[in-house]
């Protein structure tokens, strides 16, 4: 063993799922990505959700203003709804993706789509003109059911749209990660937090509202199932942190809004996980490789070099509290260029 | 259908679970248990644990003086370890039984038995001074398995101590119901709040630190089939709120402390829940008759009538947020003699 720090040098990491917010808050939380990743896929469920093309543009404009010098591409999504082919044709030189939100389910989602075979002409334009379809699979069973009660939905629409590409945002579940190979046009995001944490670390001891997130994390078992294909850098999973900031008085109050904000440690606790599990020559392909062949899209160059030295985690980024708050990850970023 | 309110009268409710705490917490927390209830068992988990005569006696001293007129028998336990006989009984008419946690597995249960088969000498004393087991059953496995785990530890020690009294205490599983059909000297507790609210009350919407306790609620078809029994009035389970109050700034916080306060609204609330079901005449069994029967006591008698009027919950008692703070209980105790 040498004294050394071990190093990786990352190209271009993206971000395949991102709340980048408004106002105040986006001011906080779009630096603490652009800093670091090359482009990150923008969620467009803000009140009101991003659903037009004039919404879409000056939420756009609100985030280059915001990023300024910095190398990132935002790669823009609109919130799915009962699309007219010309509003489709009209986004899609902005967008990478449309979002959908089944009603209710997750933070600002109440204007999903409620029963999906009503838009499925929406859904069969966007086939035709090649937008990808990005999914938060939750139905509205019991909560540790819903990923896999949804999972039908997503053969369904595997099955019927063939040349669809779906993106299941944020599995949770061993069962999802095993229909990534079962369905040659079904891809996923998985988050850093899912890669670590259990249902025992949110209210196994005492409850930890930080850690408390939709999808909900499940057991054991699932944590791993979507380690492992994380690690093996799975050609079809990409890495999208889920990164949701919620102001500290959100979160440890009596109710508590789902979202971990792990925007500013992603990259770093991400090299201390692979690291750990000896797959460091896997960490581009997961974090940037994957998501460049399955979208078909060139990020803007940017090398981050990760060496294994410390880094103590803040206790808060403006009025959010990040994953790891004051504790240590033993890997962090030493060079960007 | 008449305009006049529905009634039952209870003689001598009981709340065979109970953390009244002490000091300034006691002041605030007895009361509201004294006043409607008959006769309640008072866990042993403080710091430092009840677990010698001299704390005992103490302890009882504190809460009679605190009970003061109202008709209320503290039923009292001490904190399982490795007793000799000559202590246990010494303790013998002082107490209804012993509680064993096992290590860390709760509040304040540090202490607990680590190792089950290091103290069965203890437990062949308790057999033979007919001194019942009260235990916390879990497991320190994952936070949903918990429980399961635990069951076979109950088979176990039913099957060697066949005279001993076994309490499941606070059950959440069908599972655990089960058990109570296959073991003449197993018996239960079960909470109010285990038999209305699942996983999904605590965290399917946002998260709810108030209804955050351990053993954590389960599935919908935990809550159906414990509901089931005590609709039932299932002869070998009673009525134990685990009623387990904290101080707001320790449940709306960064690290929630587990535990539901429902002391002071448990009544009201199995009156709502036993009229919804029509097993109204079955509340007497479940929240007095089983426990006397099962513990062979006479409590104090004490009539309460409930009566289908609706009750406003406060938002506090002190400093702690009851179970269904701020919302209104369709029934409420109109009488007491």
């Amino acid at each position: 063993m040498s004294d050394r720090p071990q190093q990786v040098v990352i190209n271009s990491p993206l971000d395949m799922h991102l709340h980048f917010r408004e106002g105040a808050m986006a001011q906080t939380v779009i630096p603490l990505s652009s800093y670091s990743f090359a482009g990150g896929v923008i969620m467009p469920n803000l009140v009101p959700a991003v659903n037009n093309l004039e919404r879409l543009t000056g939420y756009l404009q609100e985030i280059k203003s915001i990023v300024g010098d910095d190398v990132f591409q935002p790669y823009m999504t609109v919130f799915f709804k009962d699309y007219s082919y010309e509003e489709l044709e009209q986004f899609k030189p902005h967008i990478l993706g449309i979002k959908l939100y089944p009603a209710g389910v997750t933070t600002n989602s109440e204007d999903g789509v409620a029963a999906l075979d009503r838009v499925e002409t929406t859904i069969k334009y966007m086939e035709e003109l090649e937008i990808p379809l990005l999914v938060h699979g939750e139905t509205h069973g019991f909560v540790l059911d819903r990923e896999k009660l949804f999972l039908p939905i997503f053969e369904h629409l595997a099955n019927k749209f063939p040349r669809l590409k779906i993106i299941m945002e944020h599995i949770t579940t061993a069962e999802a990660v095993a229909l990534l190979d079962r369905y040659e046009n079904i891809f996923a995001t998985v988050t850093l937090h899912h890669l670590i944490i259990t249902l025992d670390d949110l209210a196994g001891g005492l409850l930890r509202p930080h850690l408390f997130c939709k999808p909900i994390a499940k057991r054991p078992e699932d944590r791993e199932a979507l380690l492992k294909a994380a690690i093996a850098a799975h050609p079809k999973l990409m890495f999208g942190s889920d990164s949701a900031p919620h102001p500290i008085d959100k979160k440890e109050a009596c109710g508590c809004a789902a979202g971990i904000f792990t925007a500013p440690i992603a990259l770093a606790a991400l090299a201390e996980l692979f690291a750990k599990h000896n797959a460091l020559d896997r960490l581009q392909a997961f974090v940037s490789d994957n998501a460049q062949k399955i979208y078909d899209i060139i990020p803007p160059q940017k090398f981050i070099t990760l060496e294994s030295i410390p880094f103590k985690v803040p206790a808060t980024y403006g009025d959010v509290v990040p994953m790891f708050a004051e504790r240590e990850i033993s890997w962090s970023i030493t060079k960007l260029f």
